[in-house]
């Protein structure tokens, strides 16, 4: 059945008592493909049906469809003629995990955070509307972005219109761990409502079918503002927002999903289809560990046991640390966004529960809510990834930062990251983060240093961030391990001639640059900055005396970033020294393996020390 | 009556009966002040009564008052003792127009931006609970403020809370200018619903008194999903979404309010209260104009006029330009996140008002929102204050630019913005859109400029920024009207020896140092920048040859700012030159006039003349 389907729209083609099979065969080959891929599994095994459904009542790339986030997309990409492409799933040169338009007509816009559907999709309708065109906007949304406020901040705004927008809410009672917040408790009670369990399918269809209650009756009385709505009407907090709301819908019943979707596409106005799905359906691991499921790497079919087991990660040893903190610091709570498996702070919330708060996907919230924290005494440690840290800028800046506040955030993901790609880079933060007065930063070379820093971070005061990567921590320099010191560098080796000035998880790279110079005679001091706010200026001096080049190395773009300080410094302090910047240049950095990523970047030795080699001939000439 | 009131909690000691006329007492008061000093007149002139009840109710500075967005706690500042230092209201050293922790231990958290006193008052709840303390927390948030998506991520966190917060929504109907959306929508019936013109007060205790129903039978049916509680109980939005509500209570009635309050503070759980309140009571001109009178300068009181008109602004200058351009580029589209007075946009909105979008206080909304319009084939222009524009630095870098759309940013109020202080200061937005890839960054020197430079940013592809201060546009150099060229830069004079690089405002400045040199013989160039990204690399090349010294002007953080985007590029390029860089050092700038936060930040002619001789002074001893 799945081999029909080879282009956009070849399902409508296939007759609708066979999609059910269709649907099986999806999933077969979702499994199939990522147990060797790796990718988002949990989330698009529960929307098989609905995007089938979707993909039968709109014309693509006509209509659009909106994938909130956009992990979910998978199917989408099968029923438009991506499946081929599937082995190269989040690698270098082949699909992205997510909706792009460079790859895709039928992708009509790019996602990867969270909850900016709606908004998105609100601007197509308008576009419509002044522009006079035909055509149907849909936005895929799940329960957990719906705990964003930019989602929030959508509705509201599409209250007023009236034409047709189509939010579908893909209920699954999960963000990537169990979803939190009021709203989630009153989907809860939607999804045990009479309706649904009565009905099962658009609820105004099922009142139309009433005797004496035909369709019009049932516009009437959305309309009406009279407490009898209250009775017969559910998700009254989407009706009392401005929108009509259908639903609960199975979905995972093709031909429910179809009769709702086609009633949903006809009405005036904006519309939220209620359909509750099960995150990892027709894969028990998925369905029993659906957050391990979320983003899985290869694993093995028959167990859902994964291929290889990593060395522990940066993730692990803060989960440690935080862990152990948990016991000795009674000040320390924990704050994540709807992240607790991913940043590592399950075990802290299993063994403090009272002191670990899930914010719900709400950044920005969570930012602010820890400057509340602080004041009231206590010490958060927000645990975050780089990339959606960017969600709370101005609450960083404006609610903490200005109020010199003891928070404490545990940047994951920062730097290259691999194959989730563009919209998940961890490489503005450094940038973001320098720019804010008051904020000291920091990054740790190895796992012991990930660990003191977080220890050192408690007894700090201000705002504090420690930014580390993805992926496998460092084992190497275990001899380095001299007490942290606020704004201290850490000399690994010295040599004259060539200053290495190395953040974090560069300083691998800086130990292999290194190297590579002793061997051509070049000798060079190695720095592991420790510090990116305040940066070493002492040592930075010092250095000048006999090096004549400073070389700084970072995981973040040039713009803002720990070279162009120190280049500023340089100049400031009038030391006599060049400075070569290796950071990320000026573009987004497309998916792929780190090793691919850290090349296109310039960032592995070989590029940095081609570098090093332009810089020197330079100076040569010049004398 | 007044004159009693000179410490925190003197209100206590005033008989109930008297409180009328204390109010009556403090809006007389705010008129003549404001008057003299300018301020937020109207939202003040709503809160008096409210203000009162608070202070009445609870207990400074042990528990806890957070004033969201803050331009409304003028009536809270006079209670707390601090009314004898508003002839030094948003004057430099003394009072900010704003809650300020440093300033009295009765402003429990620093606000300025819009929905963040939920988040902050959830953090001290949570902190309350554990470290087993005993204070309230009271959040004092308006309904414009509610269409922020920060409120809502809050709100929905709250749910969950077994412990009390008071979460007051103080409704007048208002942002700045009249709130917009599903929620203002459903507030409206709730303002006219027969509980308020029946009850006129908390509902549950009206509730209460129905004969049969006792306090016990109300919090029944609170507990309850029975859709009888939708009939007899409002606030339904808000009770769905996990909160008790109670109201509408008039806001202009102290017995009423104080009892309700009363009532909220013994709830075990979140309560919102609905205070309804009329922006600007009390004073004529004001109620008639609120949004004029919602930040004003120095007024005549019987007229309402401003003691001076003001020569045309920036913003009066962006505003002409866009009503012209409504008629000549018809894809053209407004979007702004409710300040159409503040941003000029108000008579584009008039004469084209299918083509612009108040999508309330929602900045990340909007950015997003202006993504899904240039999509749909739109040229969307998103007029917004410098510093709110941070609330969508995600959406910019995640949804506009890469995705290079062609959305155009009006950045209003950028640079120094004088006395509403340092939450307002639009010091950040170079640096954080110099990292964005695909940015184009502009800035004009004088009226024309921004005038010239619009008209380019219809013209260009991809996103485009165009960065401009508050206040009086500046008239001088209108000889100097060259074509605006992509990434070109303007001469205005030609010299050797020092080139002076300016961005936007700073070029009025460049001009008196530029004069000051020639007196003492220095040649120097002056060069307009217009763009910050990409800036003019082929004239700094042409300039190094014969100016050994470059200095930068930008008012803008120096951290990836674009003196140091400046600085990069000519080490990158082996340029032989020395490069000051005059910009806002790494610390938040109070309240004041622009031309003392001038000298503050070193960016006045003397400072930056001091920065230059010392520079020199350098190079001569070097040689």
């Amino acid at each position: 059945m799945l081999e029909k389907i080879v282009k956009p729209n070849d399902i409508k083609k296939i007759p609708e008592e066979r999609l059910p099979e269709l649907a099986e065969e999806i999933r077969e080959f979702l499994i199939r493909s990522l147990s060797c891929t790796g990718g988002h599994l949990a989330s698009n095994l529960g929307v098989v049906e609905l995007t089938i459904a979707l993909h039968r009542v709109y014309n693509l790339p006509k209509d659009k469809i909106i994938w909130d986030v956009g992990h979910q997309a998978y199917t989408h990409k099968i029923l438009t003629g991506r499946k081929e492409q599937f082995d190269g799933l989040r690698k270098e040169g082949g699909i992205s995990g997510f909706p792009r338009r460079e790859e895709s007509a039928c992708d009509s816009f790019d996602t990867g955070h969270s909850s900016t559907s709606i908004s998105a999709g609100l601007g197509y309708v308008k576009a419509r509307e002044l522009k006079n065109k035909k055509y149907s906007v849909v936005s895929v949304i799940g329960d957990g972005a719906l705990t964003g406020g930019l989602a929030y901040e959508a509705m509201n705004n599409a209250a007023e219109l009236k034409t047709n927008f189509v939010i579908v809410l893909n209920d699954n009672e999960m963000s990537i761990s169990k979803n939190v917040g009021g709203i989630s408790d009153y989907l809860g009670g939607l999804r045990t409502s009479s309706a649904y369990t009565g009905f099962k399918m658009g609820v105004s269809s099922a009142l139309e079918k009433i005797p004496g209650i035909g369709p019009e009756l049932v516009n009437a009385l959305r309309k009406t503002k009279s407490s009898i709505k209250q009775m017969v009407i559910p998700g009254m907090l989407f009706e009392n927002m401005g929108l009509t709301y259908l639903g609960p819908v199975n979905g995972h019943n093709i031909r429910q999903l179809t009769k709702v979707l086609a009633e949903a596409k006809r009405f005036e106005g904006p519309v939220l289809v209620h359909v509750v799905t099960e995150k990892g359906r027709g894969y028990a691991p998925a369905m029993r560990h659906p957050a391990r499921f979320h983003g899985t790497s290869a694993f093995e079919i028959e167990t859902g046991l994964p291929v290889k087991r990593s060395n522990p990660t940066y993730t692990d040893i803060f989960s440690t640390v935080m862990r152990k903190m948990g016991d000795r610091e009674p000040d320390v709570v924990a704050v994540t966004a709807s992240m607790s498996e991913g940043t590592g702070l399950k075990r802290f919330a299993n063994m403090f529960p009272r002191r670990f708060f899930d914010v719900g996907i709400a950044e920005g919230h969570a930012v602010t809510f820890a400057a509340g924290l602080a004041l009231g005494g206590l010490i958060p440690v927000f645990a975050v990834y780089s990339s959606f840290l960017q969600r709370g800028y101005d609450q960083l800046l404006h609610d903490v930062c200005m109020q010199k506040l003891h928070v404490i955030f545990a940047i994951d993901r920062a730097g290259l990251v691999g194959s989730d790609g563009k919209t998940h880079q961890g490489c503005f933060d450094l940038s973001y983060l320098s720019m804010m007065p008051d904020m000291t930063i920091m990054a740790p070379k190895n796992k012991w240093e990930l660990s003191d820093m977080m220890k050192f971070a408690v007894h700090c005061q201000g705002p504090v961030a420690l930014r580390y990567p993805r992926g496998e921590a460092y084992t190497g320099l275990e001899e380095f391990r001299a007490p942290i010191e606020a704004g201290k560098a850490e000399v690994i080796r010295e040599g004259s001639q060539i200053a290495l000035l190395a953040v974090g998880n560069m300083v691998k790279i800086a130990e292999e640059v290194a190297d590579r110079l002793q061997e051509r005679g070049v000798s060079a001091t190695l720095v592991n900055m420790r510090f990116v706010k305040p940066f070493d200026r002492d040592l930075l001096k010092k250095l000048a005396e006999n090096h004549p080049v400073f070389v700084t190395m970072e995981e973040n773009v040039e713009s803002g970033g720990f070279g162009q300080q120190v280049l500023a410094f340089c100049g400031e302090a009038g030391l006599d020294v060049s400075v070569c910047i290796a950071a990320v240049p000026d573009c987004f950095i497309g998916h792929g393996s780190v090793d691919w990523q850290r090349k296109q970047t310039g960032l592995d030795a070989d590029s940095i020390l081609e570098r090093i080699d332009k810089l020197r001939e330079r100076q040569e000439n010049r004398k």
